[in-house]
């Protein structure tokens, strides 16, 4: 089941694309998806409404995806934890999560435009497995516990401004929080349907030449341990995320001159089980 | 002219305070106080109703405070931009603007019980000028383009875990995040009615005795240049915050054994013509 938002920026409307292909609307169950509809237990009711029938069939054929989420209340995100990523940017290999934050306000649809930032010279990819947060997380105690608290996945592109991030000042914030630097779905997944979320190959290709290619396999800490840890230092609501890391093959970590982004080019990234996005980058 | 959101938590109404002392009810005239009622010129139309007298009074005594702002969309920080707190912690003088994030849902009303997060040995305070932003600030070119984004000021406690915040790897998120770490209010001021913001003086006492003492003309970068620099960054839209940074005195800058906060402690707080907060830390 693919939990989505179609329609212009700002006018998204909730919908459900089953395994047959059939996209339904979902506005007559839910005025959104959101934390709200994670913590209601909408993706129950999605199940009940479509088994019985009840929700009607919609063209989404040339509809603007949106990002599957609104009201995004923050984004976590987790740096370093693929251990191939951590040796290709000189970092040690973290002892615990390192956490950052992206405001919500970056997030933008996986078609949408991406804006390399005004005197950026350094506008790198990351492709990640984003974790949806279901239920409210606080000082969680195992892993059991966490597991529980996942409301869905999704496929989340952390695109980062190098220089911003490393060379100016301070925290990797500045480098994180650009305008559009969030492109998020086309869809989420319930948790309960992606059988594991530490088995899921990513992929992401710049002007159609593969650059990063790896599985969740490969993450230092997993999404579960991530949630558990997270809590101990700050409350998940529903309809919060968590990007969960990037793999090895960033720009940041090829030979010099390295090879970033520039308005015109082409980003295109994919999980498994999660779906495809395509940006073309534009100038600010 | 003193905006505020009075009633229980998750209840509360906005409201002006005059010179005269009087609190008046804004229900009719916006439904909350938050972006829209500052980019929607509210003030000025909060004005005009106050000047026609086509406001109900209401009775304020005995009502809880709430923070005066709903909505936030990011709480944006500024760290080490007092010479004398940047000294005390054994930090470089920045050279340019240190930016940290911290996520709205940490706000709690300037007089609601702040908690000691688990497993914390080093919770900490930090007395500051928030800047409410009243306009959407992207590439800002001048500091005048940016005073005109400034939508008022507000006192904010910056309550740090230095432990979570330097000890535990990464950046300083982990440490600035936890639950309740950001008192804010107890009333929102119009930028025009702070004659000067650099010319305010703020203080904070523990159990009584003061901690922190200084004037924001000690500040490194002074507002309209902070808002100028992080809009090179990022977006500021109507209703984010920035926290701008704390003076000398905190508990991590005292000699050994350094006096962290513990359950049962006061933290008494106040910047000149923004109000007074008071806070007895809890245990999470």
């Amino acid at each position: 089941m693919q939990i989505l938002r179609l329609g212009p920026v700002g006018e998204e409307r909730p919908a459900v694309r089953t395994d047959d292909g059939t996209t339904y609307d979902l506005l007559g169950l839910t005025p959104d998806i959101d934390g709200a509809f994670l913590a209601g237990d909408g993706v129950n009711r999605v199940r009940e409404a479509l088994k019985v029938g009840g929700l009607p069939a919609v063209e989404a054929e040339g509809v603007r995806i949106g990002p599957p989420l609104a009201g995004v209340g923050k984004i976590i995100c987790i740096g370093l934890n693929y251990r191939d990523h951590a040796e290709e940017t000189g970092a040690d290999i973290p002892g615990e999560p390192v956490m950052f934050l992206k405001v919500p306000d970056t997030i933008v649809g996986p078609y949408d435009e991406v804006l390399v930032p005004r005197r950026s010279v350094k506008t790198d990819w990351e492709v990640e497995l984003g974790v949806v947060i279901g239920r409210t997380a606080r000082y969680l105690e195992s892993e059991e516990d966490a597991l529980a608290c996942i409301g869905g996945y999704v496929l989340s592109h952390d695109v980062s401004e190098r220089e911003f991030q490393i060379e100016r000042g301070g925290t990797w914030d500045k480098g994180k929080n650009c305008e559009t630097f969030n492109p998020l779905g086309p869809f989420l997944v319930p948790a309960d349907e992606i059988a594991d979320p530490q088995n899921l190959e990513l992929r992401l290709w710049v002007n159609g030449e593969l650059k990063q290619n790896s599985t969740t396999k490969n993450m230092i800490f997993p999404v579960v341990e991530i949630v558990r840890y997270l809590s101990q230092f700050i409350v998940l609501r529903p309809g919060d995320v968590i990007n969960t890391g990037t793999p090895a093959g960033v720009a940041l970590g090829q030979p010099e001159p390295k090879p970033y982004l520039r308005a015109g080019d082409v980003v295109e990234l994919e999980i498994e089980g999660l779906g495809k996005q395509r940006q073309t980058f534009g100038q600010a």
